[in-house]
């Protein structure tokens, strides 16, 4: 199962890991796919240290870092990060601020202490996502670069190639892989409606085979809906060069999670997700909850547009996840999953769950050439 | 890829063609699969007839039923079906009647012609169900009956096996496969969120999976996304003992079909459906088009439950279908078809279909073996 796009990238398997815990980038890698680390979100100070700890333990394996590159939010290039911040703060409506607030407080969920990390991170600018890949850059065992949401400016993906590294970029509808490949892009992540995260509408069985003919010759990566061989199979058998893996991960030894939210995730089944613009102003599958419901209500306010829902949601985001455990905070938990998440049930090592996939791939290969006639 | 399921009923190869259509039903059982008729919303009289003609071209060939056998509706099963159509018609409000009626109206789509087949279909009776299936186990070549909607009554699941048939049923979400199999069934259909009709939320990547194991050792039919080759493939991977095609034979030459409706699928893209309660009563996937979104809106009457808003509609699904292409016709009518509709680009044989789902089928397994490691 190795394809031309693993053997481009001088990987063993064409498991590609998206994940945010650095420790989950360097299993994977060393299990002989990739880890993909998640770095949206975090400050160039914090992305310079998770690097510094990849670039220690990953050995002579490779990895790649995915950031979310704006094409543009109106102004939202034009200023000193400190000014976007209270432009953000100030274009989000009382009522949105009292509305979460209070939901946080009714579930009990603890206040995120003062002083410390007191700075709002700009997951969604230009500014900042140009430092973490000049970072990224830096690093020679990093090598490609992803954007999450959209396709990236020409000047980054010059500066990518100009690094002799490779740049994709995730593709929910059809549209946006042909966009991505006209920018010259070098691979394409495919995500059916299943897959965790922002999402399209079209599922992974529809939506695969209709992105690989419509980009080809680039090379498409499988997502949503990936968490066992059987399903790796679907993708390869489809033409796709590569499967895309996150939810697969956020339950291993390896990941950093409270044990409140590997719970909620261990214990849910595939009927527990759904897709809700409450936590980033844009339409991603997570967990159904008291959160998720209660911005669908008519009585409430509307989820605002990305990029303000999420600064309106960042302290929720990082008190849910930081105080897991307390009250009810389950209630209003930010947990991004897909619905894989039903057959995700127990706490393994990255290293057999790759074992895993594998065996399970070969299986459902044998399966599928018992069914051929014989010659 | 004779999976043991072919064998079982003695057919070449595990294509399910689910169609309403008699001429459908006997072009892919000639091609070496097997059609099954879909006959809700059929009269006994009208059932009678498209089994003679299936039964006198069909040849040494086997064929299926589907129909929808309900378990229970409060009442529906202790009166004639005169007293039922009454009561029904009764439980209608009028709010409703007049809004479907000026929608048709303003649609320009002409009225039903005074006297013929004035009487309405039970298409959810028990009463109905009960005809059509004594009707199917009077013909040899007829070896399966498939409830489409929940799990079938224990008395027709005894009457069918006693008659030395299979009966099977679809299912959305595995409660409802794990149902059926505790009920005795044969097999299970088993349909993800992209496919055409009723349908849950899960994606058939994610479910299909689940499913098989769950109900195992029973068979499973993947359904929902399937219209290429390398989609069998993928279900087969996953264990499934045979793939179940609706949207496949909607614009096939054999389809009986309206030029204007043909012409709606054809253009339509994958994004172009959507999971709709309007015309049935229950969530099933559709094209999108102004009666969808119409009764959406909050200034709208909401979709009666099933069997009601089926009972509603009649009027509208029979002249939007008869007069497709009269006025804006194309804008209210009834257009049910899986999200694979975007793949879906001109009118062929059914055989010939048959004949490329094989060819990509073997084309998709080459490529998987070529992707392995040689001994």
């Amino acid at each position: 199962m190795q394809t031309d796009f693993c053997k481009e990238l001088g990987i063993e398997v064409p498991i590609f890991a998206f994940t945010h815990c650095r420790d989950v980038v360097v299993a994977v890698s060393k299990a002989g796919g990739i880890g993909v680390l998640g770095a949206v979100g975090f400050s160039p100070e914090k992305l310079k240290e998770e690097l510094d700890w990849i670039d220690e333990h990953i050995g002579d394996h490779i990895y790649g870092v995915d950031t979310a590159i704006p094409q543009k939010y109106e102004g939202m290039d034009k200023n000193t990060p400190e000014e976007l911040v209270q432009m953000l703060q100030d274009a989000i409506p009382e009522q949105h601020r009292e509305f979460s607030a209070k939901m946080l407080a009714d579930a009990g969920v603890p206040e995120w202490p003062a002083g410390e990390d007191d700075e709002v991170t700009l997951s969604f600018s230009a500014v900042q996502a140009q430092a973490l890949v000049d970072e990224s850059l830096t690093r020679p065992k990093c090598r490609m670069i992803v954007n999450a949401l959209g396709t990236p400016p020409a000047d980054i993906v010059e500066q990518v190639h100009k690094s002799g590294r490779l740049i994709g970029a995730l593709a929910g509808r059809l549209k946006h892989g042909l966009a991505h490949k006209e920018a010259g892009l070098d691979f394409i992540i495919c995500q059916g409606s299943e897959g965790g995260g922002h999402a399209g509408e079209v599922t992974s069985m529809v939506l695969w085979p209709q992105m690989i003919d419509a980009v080809a010759p680039l090379p498409v990566l499988a997502a949503g809906g990936i968490g066992n061989g059987r399903q790796i199979v679907a993708a390869l058998a489809m033409g796709a060069e590569g499967v895309w893996l996150g939810s697969r991960w956020l339950v291993s030894e390896e990941a950093h999670a409270e044990p409140a939210q590997r719970e909620s995730y261990l214990s849910a089944t595939s009927e527990d997700t759904i897709r809700s613009r409450s936590f980033t102003g844009k339409t991603a599958r997570m967990l159904k909850n008291e959160w998720t419901e209660a911005w669908e209500r008519e009585d409430t306010p509307e989820p605002l547009p990305m990029p303000l829902q999420g600064y309106l949601t960042f302290d929720a985001v990082r008190r849910t996840s930081r105080y897991a455990g307390s009250g009810d905070c389950q209630k209003v938990a930010f947990n991004p999953i897909g619905q894989v998440v039903g057959q995700i049930n127990e706490t393994e090592s990255c290293r057999d769950i790759v074992f895993q996939l594998l065996t399970e791939y070969t299986d459902a290969l044998d399966h599928l050439n018992n069914l051929m006639p014989e010659d």
